[in-house]
């Protein structure tokens, strides 16, 4: 899935765009896509009772069988903007279907940027036009960096799987890089396939692979007002419709949780100031709830990540954020490796080299893993460290 | 309560020492505290699931009548260190008792520093010696200072109340700079009283007392293997026995909340790396909890931590943060303050002059308020922001 461009293009019965409105200081920052015809949709968004616009409206439009399009903005988040931020993001909707010739209540909408701030609509609404005309097959990539904010790189993935014997394709855009970036909110993220499916079954599989990946992945701890995943399923591909309970469902879960799983890695390796990727596996609770709270708040704890930034094996901090978990353990029983390194056994520190264990934190991609008991559970987050650059960024930034 | 020292020795009967004994690098590091007659004792020790050995020990000993003593080091955490951890904690209570010509089971432990290094108890030998000769009515000054750990200053509040027509002495003194410093665990407390009061009654008053002190404190949300709080009474003011359902106990507790609250908020300007100390309340919620439950989500927040540092009035993260606190409110019923300026009220941003909330944020406390409804229920939590500083200082420090 490596050098992917033009990911939610690939499917087939898609078209992009990506264009600029004037809404950042730079760059792309209005993106387009669009099924050739209706498609299933299904979402999944932020549990943040502080929900934008955007997400109020999309919310109530899924899961649904008639959805043609997603307009999304980046820039500005309409996000505690009250009921002219719910009227704007209708309006984007109407200008979107009137564009395209369909209805409103076909269009999904998504935005990412400044809290607070009134939409700009008069460039909101050249930009849409601009869109509709720039759409094309090819249209993916820019799509995907129209939705950047602080994110350096694009972030796409794709999947082909085969139900019966035909090729269904799955192609996935995101941004983030903070959960929530200098007052700039949010993880988007806009998946399309050409599977025959029902809404029921792709808000299922949706919920479930969200679970597996974008919920495995911390950068700060923080939650958006924005938070989006967003599912079209256009059927083009032909196969027999994968329903809840058909053999199918599997192979397609599989595939989409491939591709929501490289989207959430590669949010976690371009997070704000991040110099490494760490990942975090926590074995033997006894509930694969239990594991990730552990392995979530090994993973948000400050003192961990400013250790991962230092290259130091600093075994006590993770053990003792293990500790405050709120998950019952027995402290006598632990394990604790990083990379190929057993640093305590049975709850105690053992020899190893530290300097062995140094050198080994020096790496862009950090494994640690901690063993809590004999349950068979067993739970993979995936974060970044703390460095002077994320406070840099978040400190320097002014409202 | 201002420039307080000798906190501890303050209440009648109590004496205490601070010796070096070389455990850490330069400065004091260890502290005896000892009541002239066996005190009334209790205790609030850690919720985390990896406990310290000395914790362990003292919590076993708590709430008891007859305490006269307790041996703290700092520079060694004694925690992660198995049955020989336990042994030694063991043997510097027993070591101690030997030394005062009490029992063992009077004196209870706590340590601070290290985590998984074994007790070097030839050190602590010639350092409990050390403490038991130089122990002084006015030592109280150098306890204090001898269980510093990262702190810069030490940490002393003392009250005086009137129970009957008898004065009543209270006096304090804390460590604790991060939650876990670079290794180097723990807040701890140690205070003393000449009240009259039953094992029972003192236990209840402490416990309700950390709940509204230490329990609002967060510098970056971690919780150490060894945070202790532990308090003696010795009954030499004379005063009619306090106990449960007395009349005295609302007195007595006012005092004893007076004490760990002005501890709490020095912790709080001590952080690691704190440029400023930021107080902030949250009405309106249903329950107390839930007022502190959004109130400790924004302090702990790393984004509003380094908005803090920045001076940037940035009520978007703020707001962010509270919707992710698990409680429900209703967005469109928000008011934030930041001082006398109201920044959102009704949910939405208000006109404010930025340059005069940036000029406000310049100062070294901070106030945030944030009403969340109508509900009578308030929590004020204490914090410090995030700076380049607490990155080095977590950062560099090698294990």
């Amino acid at each position: 899935m490596a050098d992917v461009t033009g990911a939610v293009t690939f499917p087939k019965g898609f078209k992009a765009a990506g264009v600029r409105a004037g809404l950042k200081e730079q760059g792309l920052d209005m993106a387009l896509i669009v099924s050739d015809v209706p498609a299933v949709a299904a979402g999944v968004f932020t549990t943040n009772v502080v929900k934008a616009a955007p997400v109020l409206l999309s919310k109530s439009r899924v899961p649904s069988d008639k959805v043609s399009a997603v307009i999304v903005n980046s820039g500005n988040a309409n996000a505690c903007t009250g009921e002219q931020g719910m009227a704007d993001a209708v309006a984007m909707a109407e200008q979107t279907a009137q564009g395209l010739g369909i209805s409103a209540e076909a269009v999904l909408v998504a935005s990412t940027g400044i809290i607070g701030k009134r939409m700009p609509m008069d460039k909101i609404t050249s930009g849409i036009a601009d869109a509709v005309r720039s759409l094309s097959a090819d249209g993916g990539a820019d799509a995907a960096r129209a939705i950047m904010t602080t994110d350096t790189v694009p972030k796409e993935a794709v999947a082909e799987i085969v139900i019966g014997d035909i090729k269904v394709r799955i192609g996935g855009i995101a941004k983030g890089a903070g959960m929530i970036c200098p007052n700039v909110a949010t993880m988007l993220t806009f998946i399309t396939t050409d599977a025959a499916i029902t809404p029921d079954a792709l808000q299922g599989c949706l919920a479930k692979s969200a679970e597996v990946s974008f919920n495995c992945l911390t950068v700060d701890g923080d939650t958006s007002t924005n938070d989006s995943v967003i599912m079209l399923a256009n059927g083009l591909a032909g196969n027999d419709p994968i329903a809840i309970g058909s053999e199918h469902v599997a192979k397609f879960q599989e595939g989409l949780d491939g591709v929501t799983t490289s989207l959430a890695q590669q949010i976690a390796a371009d997070g704000e100031g991040a110099t490494k990727n760490v990942t975090i596996t926590v074995d033997g609770a006894k509930t694969y709830d239990e594991c990730r709270q552990i392995a979530k708040t090994i993973a948000n704890s400050p003192l961990v990540k400013t250790a991962m930034f230092g290259c130091d094996p600093n075994w006590g901090r993770i053990l003792a954020a293990a500790g405050r978990a709120g998950v019952d353990f027995d402290p006598a029983a632990v394990k604790l490796s990083m990379g190929d390194i057993t640093l305590v056994l049975a709850g105690e520190p053992i020899a190893f080299s530290e300097d062995e264990a140094h050198e080994y934190l020096t790496n862009r991609d950090i494994l640690i893993r901690l063993k809590v008991g004999d349950g068979g559970s067993s739970s993979t987050v995936w974060t970044c460290d703390f460095s002077y650059d994320y406070v840099k960024i978040n400190a320097e930034y002014h409202t």
